[in-house]
């Protein structure tokens, strides 16, 4: 079972007067663990499954975090990726946040596929994930 | 029935290479809103409640969005936000991003109460709503 | 004389643990606030003008920020914005962030016109204004 | 001559719709580096300065960048820095950011050291540079 995992050091600017992680951050740093689980996965950077694909990206549809612990300033964190499912065109992923054994926060979330619409570039729509995509993405997760 | 509203102009700086709006900072929007709508709902600001309180501020627990439709630089969108629960020290809103008349996001959450640990002012914990905060909630929903 | 205004409140997520705002948010506010001037200038919106000329927008080539004043949470804030320069393919625009009479930041700004490099799409260079742009910037200033 | 360097991958979320780097993220990257230089000088976190001499921080007072050449999601970057001046309450620093040979940014910035005013803990105000800061930064620049 492959889990794509990362340490981040917590930055001064990513926390609030309250002196913990504003939020929203965290859901930065988890759309960036996502890039590097496909790119762990896929062996493929971002850049070229787009161009290879003739993709949009993998944009957000639904996404949900528990927060269970804030972290600080200097905290250090790890960040543990992993799909959970795959569909058609969408697959989900989990991140799990943890401080030292503790898991600090959990996050769901699903993403869809996408290319431009060819009769109008400005329009975006979901195609069928490509195998590449799949055969990586289900080589992460056994249960698949 | 009180639902707070407010508009926002989608800024250029707010979007990806994709061209659309990158969806950590929709929770920035969604974060601002709910302490628009605490504003709103009790007559007095975040500061003016914390310092009355003795109060840290109303930490996220739980959130999800779902994302129906994207946003692009210079859109004009309107966030709707209103209370969906009150607990003793927790309370949901739920926020509506609207492009025009569509439903492009929506939002729930889940916040906490906390106020520093009087022994170890380095920790946060959570206390019961004050009564200001349940009664001007409650006022927001008549369904509560 | 010309000169774009736009009031702004400072919000939770802006501020850092020392409870005023993290100075890049600054950046992002000059930045949107010479997106409203040129809006205002030219009577078009930066999507218009990028799909009229071929362009690929205005980026930064040199900024300058000093701080006299920190401002902090709910603080309400006007920016001012102003062309000081014109050249053949750059502008200089000035931003003074103010609370209530008192200058709180001066920012200035080189920015460049730039399209994408037709041999090659990946790669963008500079190239002389339009004549709108340098008539709706030059309107913005008499002593040009 | 002591020269902090640190490595970063540009990320899709700081990236805008032309597929660069949006500037104000650059800053939120130096400021972070200026952190990481004073830790490496001084052997001591932001947190324990600031618990150790009852500091609030050290807010940026001016700073100017310089932009050479852009940067592209999932381009790596290296960032150069160093005090270049030290007075009695505020010092500066200048951060290269490099892209494999090439100076990309070029970013100097003062910054000043300050403390909770005594009588009225909402004011910040500058005070003298302890004097393990003005040795560990002196140290790192033997022009000094």
């Amino acid at each position: 079972m492959f889990i794509n995992q990362r340490k981040l050091t917590i930055e001064w600017g990513d926390c609030d007067p309250a002196g913990i992680v504003f939020y929203p951050r965290y859901f930065a740093m988890f759309d960036a663990s996502t890039m590097f689980l496909i790119n762990a996965a896929t062996g493929k950077t971002k850049p070229q499954l787009i161009s290879e694909y003739d993709a949009v990206g993998w944009p957000m549809v639904d996404t949900r975090a528990q927060f269970f612990i804030p972290s600080r300033f200097t905290d250090e964190v790890v960040i543990e990726s992993q799909a959970t499912e795959i569909r058609r065109s969408s697959f989900d992923i989990r991140h799990r946040l943890l401080k030292g054994s503790k898991l600090a926060i959990e996050c769901t979330e699903t993403r869809v596929w996408v290319t431009r619409d060819p009769e109008d570039p400005a329009k975006i729509h979901s195609v069928p994930l490509p195998d590449t995509m799949v055969e990586a993405l289900r080589a992460t997760n056994p249960a698949f």
